[in-house]
């Protein structure tokens, strides 16, 4: 007879129809019980429509009834809200106060470099008046969105995105929202968004330090927050305002990031500070968190970027800081729990 | 017997106690009526304290007195508020939608061009999460601040400054307010601050399409707009929503400036388009407005940012953006009453 564990295992692994999500991404199946011959099984859904939940029913008995010294199956469903069924392990938000200076950037590798160490990832696009993030993952298709809920777009390495820009009719439309709007849409991007079960969810802050990163901030159970600056006197004053707003809020600062650091000059070779002398140690002690990355400026990351090809990027830097974040995680979470 | 033009005249010229501005920067001196031997005077202020008013009145009787065939002057003190008093040219918009590509740094240039050609220029800083211009100029000192007004702070050329960072205590506080908050401040640098007489107020704007944009579009007499853009694809998306913000809301988008266009490296003696390719073109066909300038990554003018000498750069590059500028309002001025 299967066990309880491996017959949970198996059942996870059915595809979900229309992508390329498992039962177990989407934290279908809850429990398992076996009493004798007789297989019990709860199956929590967002239920979009019928059709759905016939399939689901039907795919669930189908693949039970095909193990070992299994003969009866009962497959109870139940109806959650997104919210009930999201197992997300860890929220980190990218945050700096400046504009401009590549939390979109950092959002998106670290994101990938998870993504590629096996991780479930999704990314939280919370920038809601110029999100970055669509573009540069090549995303254009539209989410799915049922009255239940909101399927993100999945990127080709399989992470989980959702943006403002993915809803809109043309992606330079101008969101000319107030405040209070734009954090609803934020909290519905975390409440009615169906996530599933995911290791990392990247919310990706907008500059400032009003509406939208308040509402994340006070609104998600943030883990751990990645400040990212580039050297400039000026953007390092307003990035130690994120940093005052975060203490503040008693959040948790886990890694600072440098980007702009430095351009590299094949031709003399020759790195050029082009945007003046690295800050990264100074941000580091200012955070209480340690440095990550010294990102350069990288006209191909940019060109990459600008096609929607940052899944394919890599380089040494690139290593070294998906290292250090992994280091930096690990402790974190024996720490910290994330 | 001198002409009542001639008087206001020289009344104007009365320096004002305190800081660098005259009776007609302030736009004090309202009326002056003439009648044989005697001067009726009608000074308008915001009437800070007695001290400022007995002050006011003795210095313009003095004056009064000293000139050809007055023989008694009268002078009669009117209180008004700041926005009674302001006598504003035209209020100039920077804007770009995204973070980082150098809305302040062309505001300020804006600004030290406008002022070098003799114009009384002030500078709203409108991103209260994240302001720049203090920094820029070099501002430290705090404005005279009383329940009638607030007097900006004059830079080393006589541009006056009205920020937010110059109201905290420490230049890194986090301002961390919602939309409500930013809005009624932004409305108040508007109308409680002593602008004066001025010919050009430009206004500093924050990144995204939500709050402080909004409610400086719809609340401040915005006569231009200028877009700020960097070659990279994924900000061209972004400032063309701004775009559709301007024209959605009939505001007239008088030029469009790309920053960080590229960097010379003299040692190779080669440009190098760090950012990808140039889209001036593009974007005044979007914004359906000229190309005002093509300003480089400088990491001379980073440098005077950092350290607060904007007002010193001088080079062609930016030469030709300030003779582009004046030309655009010129033609902007006959066609449209700037």
């Amino acid at each position: 007879m299967i066990s309880q564990e491996k017959l949970q295992e198996i059942l996870g692994n059915i595809p979900a129809p229309g992508n390329t999500r498992k039962l177990v991404d989407l934290n279908t199946i809850r429990e398992v019980k076996i009493d004798g011959e007789k297989v019990e099984i709860t199956a929590a859904t967002t239920v979009f429509d019928d059709q759905a939940k016939i399939w689901l029913k039907g795919a669930i008995e189908n693949v039970a009834l095909k193990q070992d010294g299994v003969k009866e199956v009962n497959v109870n469903l139940v109806a959650l809200k997104p919210k009930e069924i999201n197992a997300i392990g860890s929220v980190i938000a990218v945050m700096s106060g400046k504009g401009g200076v590549g939390k979109s950037l950092v959002t998106g590798l670290m994101s990938v470099a998870l993504r590629k160490q096996g991780y479930r990832v999704g990314i939280l696009d919370a920038d809601i008046t110029g999100p970055s993030i669509p573009k540069m993952f090549g995303l254009t298709e539209k989410p799915y969105v049922t009255e239940n809920g909101i399927l993100p777009v999945q990127s080709s390495l399989g992470i989980e995105v959702m943006s403002i820009n993915l809803l809109l009719q043309n992606d330079d439309d101008a969101v000319i929202w107030r405040g209070p709007l734009i954090g609803q849409i934020i909290t519905q991007f975390w409440a009615d968004v169906v996530w599933g079960k995911m290791d990392y969810l990247i919310v990706d802050l907008p500059p400032g330090t009003s509406d939208a990163p308040l509402t994340v901030l006070q609104t998600l159970p943030v883990n751990g927050i990645i400040i990212v600056f580039t050297p400039q006197d000026l953007t390092a004053m307003v990035v130690r305002k994120a940093v005052n707003m975060a203490k503040q809020m008693k959040k948790n600062i886990i890694g600072v990031v440098e980007n702009m650091s430095y351009l590299y000059i094949p031709e003399i070779n020759k790195k050029m500070e082009i945007f003046g002398k690295s800050r990264g140690d100074e941000m580091a002690r200012i955070a209480g968190a340690p440095l990550l990355a010294q990102i350069p400026v990288d006209p191909e990351l940019v060109k990459l970027c600008d096609q929607g090809n940052i899944e394919s990027y890599n380089t040494e830097i690139y290593g070294d800081f998906a290292r250090n974040l992994f280091d930096v995680l690990l402790t974190e979470g024996q720490a910290k729990n994330i």
